[in-house]
């Protein structure tokens, strides 16, 4: 079998480039990229509005290898269209340390790299790709309505494998993404009937496209080997009022003789022969690496392809009156705009004088309806917890109907919403909130873990953050869950105090741009535990002396967050009385205190007796309590009872405080 | 609108128990016991084979509410139909401390609390319910494949409401359970149209009926409040051979006409005007709290309706031969066989001599293999990953047509796979292996948490368990996953550091059967760092002395885990030539270690420079090492390269360990 169509032979520049890279690299999963090459020139070179000498254009197509596995598919599309990080020495450093074509797409930190880059998110656990591609396109969605479509208004493309519709987090995708109709979500299923174990009749009947269908998708069965057949289902697909989902049949590996439509072929080894091998049977006669001049010329056509768009986009762009333009690329710039901190510093100082929100979650929300105004590129995710979290004052809700809502009703569908705000920090133009209760944080853990690792300023609130939750029980208190979410690299976790370090958390939440953050509030009420104003961010150190020793020397430093802040001052009254000078620190941000210079570390930690007063295990605790510090907090899971009553059950009370005290001086 | 049919009234005991307590209790989620009391009057007194007397009878058909938030439902059929656990001073008692009427449903940990307490799982996180009566279905085939219809052959009945359809793990099951067709499982799916937000318009369009069919299930939609309707399609749910899910339209709240079918139906509160109004409106004549005696009566006459069943079924087993009885009351008991160690004990011992398998994971499959004749009532699942994690060694695949396979390609599903383990260990008869990758366990995490709280005997098995996986990059390498399950209460995490503590691990961790264990092993291979044999499980104590120093008193203790524990011993012999007396501690699992007296715990760590190694965030070991005590380990997420290069470059290696030593002596 030979091709001399000629884009069978662009097809075949990004399999052999594929094949030669990975048998160099000496690993396996190349049954993706050589099962996709098809599909993938079909796109690139009639359908993407891509740019690849700026692919931070705001308007560009955006496109997720959802099976990341397929890297070099995303790889060799890259180098062949021209996109400057990946010329031909990167392929062929294919999976080398420190080259750009590592095992798995990565999105490099900050924009600016993304823009020489063209990876657009990090893939690789799988149906993270594709649900980061709707929050990509539900963002888009809400740019268009708000900026119109002269500025706004492009598609988002993703390669999707079986194992990503078979995920949980997938399946909240089209059942959601079918409900909110997005119209431009197009997704190129490589359906080549394998997954690792071998034929997906190992663990799938259902019929996919049937699934998609019912939800309310466009779908277009095809053979993905057919690039005019996969072109004419794009231009479908882009005209259809519904997300897309185009089957493409495939087979895996197509080209490799000795694996093609076979287990093997999804991640079995190649080895030299096999490539040589391919050459013949493909008519393929360059040699490893080589892409002909022709070919070569009209992948850099393609590339290109685009460029009248993009400039037309750049000439609308300078034409608009200032203050729009200026406010338009702050927006997709992700910069704050001017003075935005105000609202902020002044709810912290009025925070003195107002009665408190009833709750911690409350106090969040109110912060949150304060931003509206200032901040309309804010958009909250929210998993069917409306009322008791209360984010939506003032909002309304994005829907099919209407895409100016920035209220999105997730469902009770945690993992998605936390993928989603991912692919909408991807985006830009957008401060994704992601909202639901403490413990059911497990459930988007997977996506929290994704934003971490690319360093996407996602803002995860969380309510109902401790055994103080109550009747509801042990299911609902999160006991272990903030040291858990301490452990992961890049991520801060908040736990304020009070309506005074809820502001300053929010501030520097906002403030924070290479990272996502987890805000962590209190179902109860947190009565205020700072009673003087201060125009000095004090959370921003992380942790900080709230009360010095004030009866004689510091004899015991007891370290509190969230809730629990007031029982250590409760407990320090206690202390006082008796004659034990007892600072309290309150240390709403471990992160942020880690990387506070050892001097500021010692004074606030004080060469005394510490104790570590929080309503969780101590896990990680014993960094800032040293072996023989105190402790009072839990040892395992809740219970079901009012939250007054579990405190004392546990034995979580300024009295436990002061005993724990008494025992380390003693 | 009034009720005479006596059936009726059975219906309205459940709904005025479920009032009555709720309003006493001053809190909300009424809305579920009051909607689905007529479907689940049909279901206990027409086709539940149940002994109230007894629950812990082997073949008993399972229920479970995965709909946890409806909590009442369950305690109300509890009580009335003579479960000793739920007198009527106990649901006087709803969301008391203390009280077995819990917020949301708990299982008791230990088999003979569950017989007394009927309650089959604790549920209230969404989806995992369903997910677990879709293990017990499995449990429930593979058992009655081996002992026959006569010893095992019962259903599994689960309540269902919108949200548990919406997670991701309740979309994972419809498809696995499809694909699986477990005939024997039947959802009683809550159709209200409502959900914490309001309509279930606003977060979901697809034809939920529609969805389960194309996964190959038996579908009815029914009228929920019609008992009649209920119980035919019960009929017809039993007699079919594929899954069946029964759509029961209901109003929320039913009976209290301020709040039903709304959406304060679902959480909002009840008050005494309700429940005053409720009786009017549905001419129920008694108090609170009061049943009717024709009531009681035919209810308790509900809860004997399987006494004949009962009776006959131990009539059966008394009858087996005494060698076959024996067998299946042990297996169903959770108990280990005569001599069930010799085999780990034997693989021990020749580890010595024996060449070792060339990976972690592989060690853990060997031994895997070992155990297969010995614990036939071992189920295997895994996540897609049976090539890289070989688990299935001498195992056949559980599927529709065989159901005597005991190894379940679950697909890319990895949250059904850990939810589903748990349901099997819920229902006994089965020891559940949970199989994937570390990076991946996130995805199944909240099935985790759900094994912890319950106590439930889950073997969780990953593969792949550092950045020593390499060039598939920073997604696949879990840095802070140990972290983030040792932070978990009640589950121990184990990481061997070769095939002699595997195979130490495996004995500690089938012998345990109060909690989840995780079993973590690495990809890449672990040479034998225990050299001399013995008869005892040194891992027991969670961490032990693998070398004492011998140059001199000890100066350094290296602390160690898994494949880090030769690049200690490897420090240790360069320190020791510097006259530096250097121990190495293994530790296997921390949760044991914290459990051994104080004396133990300070001759292993020892007063002296303590230095933990092992390639993931520190978080945890300062409670071993101190605040001043040393680390080598990772400080963020890994990268794309081969595993030695990546050890080199995040400076995890024996020089590492030598300069952080000589550092801290200096």
């Amino acid at each position: 079998m030979t091709h001399t169509h000629p884009q069978q032979a662009l097809a075949h520049a990004i399999r052999f480039l594929s094949i030669d890279a990975i048998v160099k690299a000496q690993e396996g999963h190349q049954g993706v990229p050589l099962g996709m090459a098809e599909i993938a020139t079909a796109l690139y070179t009639r359908h993407l509005k891509y740019h690849p000498q700026d692919a931070g254009w705001f308007d560009r197509d955006r496109v997720v290898l959802s099976n990341g596995h397929g890297s070099m598919l995303l790889y060799s599309l890259l180098h062949l269209t021209g996109y400057p990080a990946f010329p031909i020495e990167e392929i062929k450093r294919f999976r080398v340390l420190g080259s750009v074509c590592e095992g798995h797409p990565e999105r490099p930190h900050g924009a600016a790299h993304v823009a020489a880059n063209g990876i657009e998110v990090t893939t690789g656990p799988l149906g993270q790709g594709i649900a980061n591609a709707f929050g990509m396109a539900v963002a888009e969605a809400y740019l268009n309505a708000r900026f119109g479509n002269d500025l706004v208004n492009h598609f988002t493309y993703a390669f999707v494998g079986d194992g990503c519709l078979q995920e949980g987090v997938g399946q909240e995708m089209i059942s959601l993404a079918g409900h909110l109709q997005l119209s431009k979500l197009i997704l190129l299923w490589d359906d080549n009937l394998i997954t690792d174990d071998g034929s997906t009749d190992l663990s799938i009947s259902e019929n996919v496209s049937e699934r998609f269908r019912i939800a309310g998708w466009h779908v277009i069965e095809l053979d993905g080997h057919d690039i005019e057949a996969v072109s004419a289902a794009l231009d479908a697909a882009r005209q259809d009022p519904r997300p897309s989902m185009l089957a493409c049949r495939t087979v895996i590996a197509k080209g490799i003789a000795r694996l093609q439509g076979q287990r093997g072929g999804h991640s079995g080894r190649l080895f030299e022969e096999d490539a040589q091998a391919a050459r013949e049977l493909l008519g393929w006669k360059h040699g490893p690496f080589e892409i002909p001049a022709d070919v070569q010329q009209a992948w850099r056509s393609a590339g290109q392809r685009s460029a009248g768009d993009y400039q037309a986009w750049q000439a609308r762009v300078a034409a608009l009156p200032a203050a729009e333009r200026a406010e338009f690329e702050r927006v997709m710039r992700g910069e704050l705009p001017a003075n935005w901190q105000q609202v902020l510093h002044d709810y912290k100082h009025k925070a003195q004088s107002a009665p408190p929100a009833p709750s911690g979650i409350f106090i969040s929300a109110e912060i949150n309806d304060l931003l509206t105004h200032m901040l309309p590129e804010r958009m909250v995710g929210c998993a069917d917890l409306e009322a008791p979290t209360s984010h939506k004052r003032g909002l309304t809700a994005f829907s099919a109907h209407d895409r100016a809502g920035s209220y999105v009703h997730c469902g009770v569908r945690e993992h998605v919403m936390g993928s989603m705000a991912n692919g909408m920090a991807a985006h830009g133009g957008i401060i994704p909130l992601s909202v639901t209760y403490l413990a059911f944080a497990d459930y988007e853990r997977p996506a929290m873990r994704m934003a971490a690792l690319m360093g996407l300023p996602v803002k995860f609130v969380f309510s109902h953050d401790s055994i103080g939750i109550g009747r509801n029980g042990p299911t609902h208190q999160p006991v272990e869950i903030i040291a858990s979410l301490r452990a992961m690299p890049n991520m801060w976790v908040m736990r304020p105090a009070d309506a005074v370090e809820a502001a300053e958390c929010w501030e520097l939440a906002l403030a924070h741009q290479d990272g996502p953050v987890s805000m962590v509030f209190a179902r109860q009420s947190l009565p205020l535990v700072r009673h003087t104003h201060t125009t000095d961010n004090l959370t921003s150190r992380g942790a900080y002396v709230l009360h010095e020793a004030a009866c004689g020397p510091r004899q015991v430093t007891l370290l509190a967050t969230g809730s629990e802040v007031l029982l250590a001052v409760q407990a320090r009254e206690q202390l006082e009385a008796q004659g034990v000078g007892t600072a309290v620190v309150s240390m709403p941000c471990w992160e942020l205190f880690n990387v506070q210079d050892a001097a500021y570390k010692r004074s606030v930690l004080g060469d005394v007796v510490r104790i570590g007063v929080e309503a969780a295990v101590r896990q990680g605790w014993d960094a800032y309590l040293g072996i023989d510090g105190g402790f009072v907090g839990m040892t395992g899971f809740g219970a079901s009872g009012p939250a007054d009553e579990l405190y004392k059950l546990f034995n979580i009370t300024p009295e436990a405080v002061v005993a724990e005290a008494r025992r380390l001086l003693a």
